[in-house]
């Protein structure tokens, strides 16, 4: 059973969509990933902080899927991390409507012993400098360092994350933040320059058209599930990337071959965190269930032409 | 070997994208057809009109692919439809800065007789009541039938589109066209009401984003070959749907498997049309080239999970 080093927020969000809305509930990135890579056969560990706001049953939620969180930080008389947030009827477009730090402003990452020799690390989205330290705490390289990140990093701590990125192996971010970082418009173009900056594969997200994964001149494509309906695509990136890192550590193969697999799972298991408002579809997920939407998406995407 | 019936218009094109731009130059829904079909073992026929202001080395273009052009009507002292368009640096976005119809106003389709037992019939975007015209003609019903359409027809002529729409078998429309036929934002919902309205089969176009085929519950999807550089959009939906009703005319087998293939297809000659102005690439194509990009596709979406 491969090791897996989760870093991220683990968070309250407030979440309105068209169809509903919610008062603060479980959310963070961590929170996410760990959810998502709990359907592999792997050992998770959550590196992360909150204030003792947090109610013991969210904290629960993660101890029951088997993830260790002794590296989950609770500051007496902190407040969580606390994010709310509107989405548009196009689901793509969603406005901030408050982000308080809290607890996140002082955060100092501690990896328990025990994952020190972790396979593989996800670091999700969270201050360059904060993936960094935990990098730099491990004893062994791992296998693989996986990092997520966003818009944010880039318009505020750009020489941070520049520094970051030189050390890991894949990077995970979404086409416009691809477009940015890069000043490409051609997601081809913008994935060979990200890679001379260091990461030796880049995924890029593109929501519900799908992902991309880049490697060298190597390219592969993997569709996101037409659905009926979105209800919810908060946390959608994380479970992606939780799939995929979990997918990798469980195989313990980060060959190009088996990464196209893994973006396979990351997809398919977003597809079933966009169902229902925040972690409230992983939850409950099993493994007939996602195994059962493999098989449509190799109907999806699978095809068999003869070439004359 | 199948028949492929093809109406459509044959045009003037005066294009400009951010790369540059053309005088008038050979274009039009039926050329882009025709010229992708040829790519496979098919017998087909253009029917169109032309004023006399259409050079003969054009419409030898379309003769030197083997395409029977007797349908092609050339009105004596009449002008050629004409369009001018230019792109935005978003090559999804462009402006139309000129359209004369000319010939086209008047035009009275006549399928020529050696094809009024087509396989395959192709109607390329017209108004509806033309393509309407052309499946009445025929002497026995087609194996296939599909339409492309676009906006313009939904603006002005919803009630004789939706007529032609209930005579056919496949409808090839882009998302933004689905949404606004249907009033349904999910493509998944808006593929079902189309479907209700007459074609077994909706195929929807997403550019860049690939393209999704709809039958009943199954769905397929296609992925657009991630390019360094688009250099000129025009015609690519134009030639997905020669790809796909050439496929399925050579196979002559319109299986849901079959079609999945068909789409393949007619993505990859799509990726091809992009990558010079107008027609200028799909004239000196080869089915070498052709060949190698299908196993590009393959690379680009094939994987292979086994289930725990």
């Amino acid at each position: 059973m491969g090791k897996l080093l989760i870093v991220g927020t683990v968070a309250f969000d407030a979440i309105e969509t068209p169809f509903g809305k919610t008062d603060k509930i479980l959310g963070g990135a961590a929170t996410y990933i760990g959810l998502a890579a709990s359907n592999f056969n792997v050992s998770s560990a959550i590196v992360s902080v909150v204030g003792d706001d947090m109610p013991a049953n969210y904290l629960n939620l993660l101890s029951a899927k088997n993830i260790d969180i002794s590296g989950l930080e609770i500051v007496k008389g902190g407040k969580t991390f606390y994010w709310k947030g509107k989405y548009h009827n196009d689901l793509n477009v969603r406005d901030t409507l408050a982000t308080e730090l809290n607890v996140l402003a002082d955060f100092n990452p501690k990896v328990p012993e025990s994952f020190k020799d972790a396979d593989v690390v996800m670091l999700g989205n969270l201050h360059p400098n904060i993936q960094l330290s935990v990098i730099n705490q491990m004893t062994e390289r791992p296998k693989l360092i996986v990092l997520d990140t966003m818009n944010f990093w880039m318009d505020h701590s750009l020489p941070e994350l520049l520094n970051v990125i030189q050390h890991i192996d894949v990077l995970t971010i979404n086409d416009e933040e691809a477009r940015q970082l890069t000043g490409e418009y051609s997601l081809v173009k913008a994935a060979t320059k990200i890679e001379a900056m260091g990461p030796k594969y880049v995924v890029i997200k593109k929501g519900e058209h799908g992902a991309l994964l880049f490697h060298k001149n190597k390219v592969f494509f993997a569709p996101a599930l037409p659905l009926e309906e979105v209800f919810d695509p908060t946390g959608a990136g994380d479970t992606f990337a939780g799939g995929f890192s979990g997918y990798l550590a469980s195989t313990r193969n980060i060959s190009f071959e088996n990464m196209k697999n893994a973006v396979i799972q990351g997809s398919n298991l977003a597809s079933f965190c966009v169902e229902k408002f925040g972690t409230e579809r992983m939850v409950t997920l099993n493994k007939e269930e996602v195994n059962k939407r493999l098989l449509q998406f190799k109907e999806l995407s699978q095809f068999d032409i003869e070439l004359e």
